[in-house]
């Protein structure tokens, strides 16, 4: 059934812009598709709300409830939930090695799988995150159980069979046993996803894990593989100070410089993190037109510095948000956006007082409220390619709605979307709708 | 009537050790002290048990609820709780002036502020605050208003009467008109808080703005104030660029030299932020025995830099976290903590990867989760002088008690902490109790 929604709502326009309209007619076709936004200036406004309500298809938002576009989460490895919070103080190298791997080893097990996956998929969409970019493991029937679990529960989902083959960077016990191995599972894993969901609610993901755990020859083939089905690549790049190096010393090339070589780097590549890019390497992004899944908060863990993401933003780039579930300890992307936000005030600001205070950070770094708000959004949206991230006509109804805190002064549109995202709890999210379907409903109070 | 919590706990013993007991009896008087902590390891434990099951006062925690102290915030500007999440991206005096001060002016009206600090009241004990140090404004009947609602709602609380009267640095319409009202109306509300609340569950603090608000007569009257009657002080210290330096060229010295010379540095004293520290200032904090109130999202935006927490630790010097509503976004000393640990690993990895990575940021500057904890409970109560914070027989029965997130894979003590510290949500905190009173609760379900 077509719903209408009458709600106030805020979308992104572009990284520095966004708009808010006020009690305005949404319109939602039968399959999940925003079909007309109908303001409350327009001459139509009153003939159309009266034809909702006499069709018994409008919803009216109570007050104080606010519509925002859903959240996509554009790196996230799902099988480390149970570690999230946890070892946070390791370096990189040793958090892989004594937590993940170990973890992840346990997924051949879908008895375990299961429960987590269904978990993270609840929580994630009571957070307010509508589409995400999924790293699983190496077991291809933990995979497609994911699959399922985000079909089921109707979160919008891309999905990768991690490939990793390299003896030397990753354990016996967790390991593709070859090339081979690591391109046939990939294959097999693509085939399936594409045969199940036929309509691209879930898709699949080509995903080297990062070049240090892969051989030449599967990165060479995972390259031909994403450009011959134009398929989606994630991947991590230039990560920290020792895997930027690592690779260099491997290659004498950078991340970018060597994924590109693979046929790895295009405008369907994410890569998580880039906090070492160099100044080549962002060109080559942006010639690719590849995007940057920004994970402030791992970052400030791993990252051994904070992405330029303002500069990033200017030079045009795609660059959407991040949880990095497990190197980053929350689900949440209004907690991620924050930390975006407070990450690049330190960036500009410095960090050791004994500096002198214009030699201490980096000028121009500082980003706002509404460039996290775009990044969390369009960002996500421009670098998945898919039609959604905005409230607009013709793009998909993925929403949440959000409860505002008590409000004791007078606050403009922009003040009032501060504070939405800057007071956020979880539990001010009312309800999530997918594609026009409701997938999370906290309470029923959200509507009149 | 007296209760006995059956209960598993984390207490903080010192900065860098904590304790866990699994179903422990803690027994807690008619006047909301723990007499007596029973471990299940004790030979009277199942006596101790059977006996407060006979008396139909034993409260036994459901299964996967944890008990921990309650928070305590050394820093919030209770009137500024309706910007809070607004306008960060402004500079300090600009925040100051166009913000701060006309919201603080409104508080002459006790109709504005009575909703408002009923609110942030109800918000801080749900969000695990047990005890709060509060900044009002320069209004006795909103401050004592301010001190009523904490008093009804079971909030211990720590409230200061503003002074402010430097004509230089404060408007027209929100001043002490001289030294004399400044000094006269913190008497007044001293001696109004002492009569009325005789217990000390409210407590009157002196309370210069800043230096930069304050005339140096009215320092120093502040100072001779605090020394005679042994009252905590509370200030703002070298806590950015523009206010470090604004007080080293009127007075030659740094804020916490002027501060030691006013009288106004001593044992009761919680100076808030002091990102700008000289090696000096920090021999003259532990010297004069005073607490530093770190705030470390505050600081992100207004602070010019990241206060050396771990160092600070080290020296012994008292510090506890702060929310600074509304330099800070949110009431929650759990998003605080979070951010305590984050920032100091920014500190010791720097911000600009095209740096050196041996040149970008101070060594040794990471805190852990466990310090962090330390300083959200018993580095809180060590600063106050207050018989709180962790969970000892003789304290104060503080305590909030919180639902942990689904348990996957087996976790040490340790990584159950920082797990319950890390995957927080708001919603997780079921019950609050100050002194032995349940005085917030959000469900039922948290016993059995
Ligand atoms: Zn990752
Ligand atoms: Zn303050």
């Amino acid at each position: 059934m077509p719903i209408t929604l009458k709600a106030s709502y805020f979308s992104a326009n572009s990284p520095n812009s966004s708009s808010f309209h006020e009690d305005s007619l949404i319109e939602i076709s039968d399959n999940g598709q925003i079909t007309n936004i109908i303001h409350q200036t327009a001459s139509e406004y009153s003939e159309r709300l009266s034809a909702a309500r006499q069709h018994d298809h409008l919803i009216t938002l109570a007050p104080g409830h606010f519509l925002l576009p859903g959240f996509i989460d554009l790196h996230n490895h799902a099988p480390q939930w149970p570690q999230a919070g946890i070892a946070l103080d390791r370096p990189l190298a040793d958090w892989l090695n004594h937590y993940t791997f170990p973890l992840e080893a346990r997924y051949a097990d879908l008895d375990f799988a299961t429960p987590v996956y269904q978990d993270l998929v609840t929580e994630m969409l009571a957070n307010g995150t509508t589409t995400a970019l999924y790293f699983g493991t190496i077991h291809n029937s933990a995979n497609l159980r994911l699959a399922e679990i985000c079909s089921q529960a109707g979160q919008r989902a891309f999905i990768g069979s991690v490939a990793m083959d390299n003896p030397d960077q990753t354990p016996d016990y967790y390991r593709d046993a070859s090339p081979e191995e690591a391109i046939n599972k990939t294959q097999t894993f693509v085939q399936a996803i594409q045969d199940t969901y036929r309509n691209g609610f879930i898709q699949p993901v080509i995903t080297p894990r990062f070049i240090p755990s892969c051989t030449t020859e599967t990165l060479q083939q995972l390259g031909q593989l994403a450009q011959s089905q134009h398929i989606t690549v994630q991947t991590h790049c230039s990560e920290s100070d020792w895997e930027h190096n690592y690779v260099r010393e491997r290659y004498g090339h950078t991340d970018s410089e060597m994924l590109q070589s693979f046929g790895l780097l295009n405008q369907h590549s994410v890569l998580a993190h880039a906090t070492q890019l160099t100044t080549t390497d962002q060109s080559i992004i942006k010639t690719e037109q590849a995007a940057i899944a920004h994970c402030p908060i791992s970052n400030a863990y791993f990252g051994n510095g904070i992405l330029p993401a303002h500069e990033l933003l200017n030079q045009g780039i795609k660059i959407g948000l991040g949880s990095d579930i497990a190197g980053g300890y929350t689900p949440s992307l209004y907690a991620n956006l924050q930390q975006a936000v407070t990450a690049s005030q330190i960036r500009q600001d410095g960090v050791d007082a004994t500096i002198a205070a214009d030699q201490r950070g980096v000028a121009n770094s500082r980003i706002s409220a509404k460039q996290a708000f775009y990044m969390a959004t369009v960002g996500g949206a421009t670098s998945l390619g898919i039609q959604a991230g905005a409230i607009e006509s013709g793009l998909l109804a993925d929403f949440q709605i959000v409860q505002a805190p008590p409000r004791f002064a007078s606050l403009t549109p922009d003040e009032q979307l501060e504070q939405l995202l800057f007071r956020h709890t979880r539990h001010q999210i009312k309800a999530v709708y997918v594609q026009g379907k409701l997938v999370h409903e906290k309470e029923h109070n959200w509507y009149e």
